[in-house]
């Protein structure tokens, strides 16, 4: 299986995920949100680039959120927070969504290609998915304004992982002889994650995005997104929009 | 002690490094040959972009070396392998050094900064150059053809790895309180190199250089540019020389 990690969204060229499984991941905090929301009970989130296209989008009874600068936009129901994704206010809605950086390489991954909503919350449920359809996988980072964040890259180790732990029995990912070819960034990532598992919410505080959230108040934030494998589905985005799938 | 990591020559901007110290790191192999050259007798090295600029600046009794898809080039005395550069061969004698992405990234790095030829063999000697100079400091991985090369960014984490050794007694680099600022993708590698140290060789064999070096029947260059901190000068290019420095 031939595995890419792709650091920032600037680095990803669309034509290059035609026909692959693309893991989107933007743990803090867009997919985290976005997978949240759909486990509390969204009946569809519909993730768009620009705050326009997302209040052109609302009918009736939709919910607005998202944010700009990691902040709430006027006008919307709820900001960027998981916290904020309750089941008492998210069940049966639909959500429209648009965030920074995870909203762009959702747009980015394409149209050609198998999008599936990665974080660390369901990194393992990915693999799974990423296993079962095949070949290919491109593990997209967000990043954050185009510049790299640590905690994006973690997480494709922490896919990365759980796929040589799946795969059970095979060269592990990271040898010469792999069955998983993986580029040298994944590699970087894989090896850094398993650096840091015993330490992951410290040092997720420790990156340019934990420290900025938890200047902004959001620390829990950056708690609830530090966990690993609490959701059990990969979404997928198709047509446009997310809904859940059972792995 | 502000660090900025830089994964690759195509994501370096010149003007960014002004008035820094900008550690260049090609470890496959342009900068572990250079070193090489230099400990082992070279009065001068001369690394240039282009075939034609090193043929021209030669003079007599001056040694042509370098590389064009990891091959030596027609006409030149040595490769790119540093176990050629053998002191019976090279000192006394002033090298003219071409490579694809190693002399390249020398370029970059600019003419308003300090520049320090770093590998893995002088890591340590880069990081406590770095702790006399000062303040800013930006760590330039040459990769290969634009994409980003593992042994480049775990040799950056290595000399992460010794500048908090040196520094002693502060806050670790990689928490939230450290002394050391460093972007996201430095700690990263910070920390994929410290799950790796223990099978460093093996790492960059199972990397997409060390695979490509192994099959191309330099197998041995890898084995010599894995060897960390046995070369203690870490020697800086001034008006497009690099001449050896103590430490």
């Amino acid at each position: 299986m031939n595995i890419h990690v792709i650091p920032t969204v600037m680095e990803a060229r669309t034509e290059e995920f035609h026909h692959k499984t693309v893991i989107v991941i933007d743990v803090l905090r867009a997919t985290s949100t976005l997978l949240t929301a759909l486990v509390n009970g969204c009946t569809e989130i519909i993730p768009v680039e620009t705050v326009h296209g997302a209040k052109s989008l609302q009918r009736e009874g939709d919910l607005l959120g998202g944010e700009r600068a990691c902040k709430k936009i006027p006008g919307f129901d709820l900001g960027n927070s998981p916290l904020e994704y309750e089941p008492a206010l998210v069940t049966g809605k639909r959500l429209i969504l648009t965030t920074t950086n995870g909203t762009r390489a959702i747009q980015k991954a394409g149209k050609n290609s198998r999008i599936l909503v990665g974080s660390l919350l369901n990194a393992r449920a990915c693999a799974l998915k990423a296993l079962e359809w095949g070949e290919e996988l491109a593990i997209l980072c967000s990043g954050t304004q185009d510049v790299f964040s640590l905690e994006d890259g973690l997480c494709s180790g922490l896919i990365l992982d759980e796929l040589e732990r799946l795969a059970g029995g095979t060269a592990p990912v990271s040898s010469a002889q792999a069955s998983f070819k993986v580029n040298d960034f994944g590699l970087g990532m894989l090896y850094a994650y398993r650096g840091v598992r015993d330490r992951l919410t410290e040092t997720l505080l420790a990156s340019a995005n934990g420290k900025r959230l938890t200047k902004l108040g959001c620390r829990e934030d950056v708690l609830y997104c530090a966990q690993r494998n609490t959701i059990g589905i990969a979404p997928e985005v198709r047509g446009g929009k997310v809904e859940a799938l059972t792995v």
